[in-house]
């Protein structure tokens, strides 16, 4: 095989975007990511509210949006840092300068433990992380030290109980005081608190039943904090709670943190839930514009496949034109066909929107988000917004 | 909002991929895209023996790599170019040195119409792309002209029929005369032949459903050329055949080039496949490595979920350890399980390989391929492959 020429970049696409600031919707070429402004900043401001209504801490999912500049954004708005999953997205989103983040999830391989310690010892950012094994705890005071890590509490460090999503975490109770009794062995390290999140819970859509996943979930880590006080270990934190649920989070007064993720942008998967009492209305604001590229007698082709959104949960749903259903067209295609018979389908070269499935996987298939101002209809291209940690999956 | 401070780039990760070259499997950071270059090479050997053997042209399909290096070698082993079905995937490859490109897909976008024939213009790289509208024509005409593309044939336009997938493509007979009589009208164009391409048989699981559906599809290219030569049309090609039927195009001896894509990795939606009679034996040469980072009494946690794998055709198989099934555990997460009661499960830190559901999506989610010479369990790393269309959805 012959060698790469050079270092793959995605500059072209970035240049090809910001060559649309300032241009109007109409003008974009698709498939494209497009963010509503308006709409979300909307949903970034509600959320706001609530969280000072209810005196949360507010610490919204950055999986879901991966972009250093929305993670600022939220954190201008009231949020005390964001949450990530996986330690290349706490780096890429740590050095363009988000300076507060937790890794909710697990980290045991020693390599990106030793990424992690680096950032910790040379970035300005507050790093958190969960665990629910000793090997987690040990194999991270290990990376510290190796990196020459000293000092008190250079890194918070969270238990996470499993609440009922059968995942990771320990099980509510007892095995969490180990893990802390381990933790406080070691003062480069801080005991932040439990992950208490139950992901499965989100995505039911009768709102009883994720009442009932949330009790469950309260009361494993309500539990687990009596059995630490009883141990003498301070519980400093429960966080946790997504978009789906976190009302109920809120009214159970277990939870001091959220960590909603999907409310800025919204996705058809949330749309079918049944919406929660007391949650607020939340918007889409995330919206895949695609051209009909090929008709047929009763079927119109657009140029949106799964390499443009995500369907792990389920379809798009057509915004517009109305009337209109998404049926799976492979890798690079989307087939639309009239909702009810007789229903006028689009012509060749048409714009149709798009609400993605889901809002998380979709915008990682896309280097940049296009921020459009003034709405789908009359607006123009206000910023291109990045997604820097796009593929960091590691 | 902040302005972004630089363009992305996943130069980050393309370093540390190029710091693997020459480490041992072992060595690699999870999840990680990794092929087995030794499968790689025989498969690719298979196919060329087997185009070679039935005098059929072999143009495979880039859609499936995105990467003008493995472009290039196919073209090294008796390809005598690639397809791919969008415009940023032709350009990005003929950028990186692919001679000869066929876009098997409809464009109609102008903007799209205008790059393509720029780099018509200025690459020296043969371009074809398919049509199945006037529209397509007409603003393909356009696009050449405002470019200032003169002379003859400077682009071959393939006439797309409908052969049973029900997607784009003109029905097989009168409608692709009407076609061709207009590219005919079009010095600067050249008719290439017909694309006759049924993606909906490749996954059939039955073999005599695979057969039932290449022979109406056959029935139909046929037909589509009697039409043409009776009104005095020479029909060059007939082109089309993925890896789940090429053997039956073949066997009809009505298709004159294969544009197979998916045989190069193979994945575990095509092993769900009854093998097809007479069909080399492709061997898995894409996996993913994914390690433990938590353990339940009845389950183990693997670091890799659907922002890692396509999971549209189906969960990835578990390619080792034996004896273990994956269940979806969300984006980044993957939930194992024992296939029979008792079977032991991976410990924390252990290494699991998955076989992706569907090899063309998934590969569009990373950035870099490992290429691994020596088998998944002694072997090293080569080279890093660059998946240079990655993202290329426009």
């Amino acid at each position: 095989m012959n060698a790469a020429p050079e270092p793959p970049t995605p500059l072209a696409q970035w240049l090809h975007a910001q060559s649309q600031v300032g241009q109007s919707v109409a003008r974009i070429d698709t498939p494209a990511l497009v963010v509503d402004l308006d709409a979300m900043e909307r949903n970034l401001a509600h959320m706001a509210a609530y969280a000072r209504a209810h005196k949360l801490r507010l610490r919204p999912h950055a999986k879901m949006h991966k972009s250093a500049e929305l993670a600022r954004l939220q954190m201008a708005h009231g949020a005390v840092g964001v949450c990530v999953q996986k330690t290349d997205e706490a780096i890429a989103l740590a050095l363009a300068g988000v300076t507060d983040i937790t890794i909710t999830n697990q980290v045991i391989a020693q390599a990106k433990l030793e990424r992690l310690a680096r950032a910790v010892r040379e970035l300005p950012t507050r790093f958190g992380i969960a665990v629910d094994n000793a090997v987690g705890v040990t194999r991270l005071v290990e990376a510290l030290t190796a990196a020459r890590v000293d000092g008190e509490a250079r890194i918070d460090v969270l238990v996470e109980i499993d609440v009922g999503q059968g995942r990771c975490g320990v099980p509510p109770g007892e095995a969490a005081v180990d893990l802390v009794r381990l933790i406080a062995q070691h003062p480069v390290l801080r005991f932040g608190g439990l992950q208490a999140y139950h992901g499965g819970a989100q995505h039911r859509r009768d709102p009883a039943e994720r009442a009932r996943a949330i009790a469950e979930a309260a009361w494993g880590a309500a539990l687990t904090r009596e059995r630490l006080l009883a141990a003498g270990f301070e519980v400093p934190l429960i966080t946790g709670a997504g978009t789906g649920t976190f009302t109920l989070e809120t009214a159970s007064r277990v939870w001091g943190e959220l960590q909603v993720g999907s409310y800025l942008f919204m996705d058809a998967d949330y749309a079918r839930n049944e919406a929660a009492p007391l949650a607020p209305l939340f918007e889409h604001a995330l919206f895949l514009k695609t051209q009909v590229m090929s008709r047929g007698p009763q079927h119109a082709v657009c140029d949106a496949g799964h390499k443009s959104h995500a369907i792990d949960s389920g379809m798009p749903m057509v915004w517009s034109p109305p009337g209109l259903v998404f049926a799976n067209g492979g890798d690079e295609h989307g087939v639309l066909r009239a909702a009810h018979a007789g229903h006028p389908l689009p012509s060749l070269g048409d714009t149709v929107w798009l609400v993605p499935g889901h809002c998380d996987p979709t915008v990682n298939l896309h280097d940049v988000l296009l921020g459009v101002r003034g709405g789908l209809v009359e607006g123009t291209v206000e910023r291109v917004i990045r997604v820097d940690a796009r593929g960091a999956v590691r």
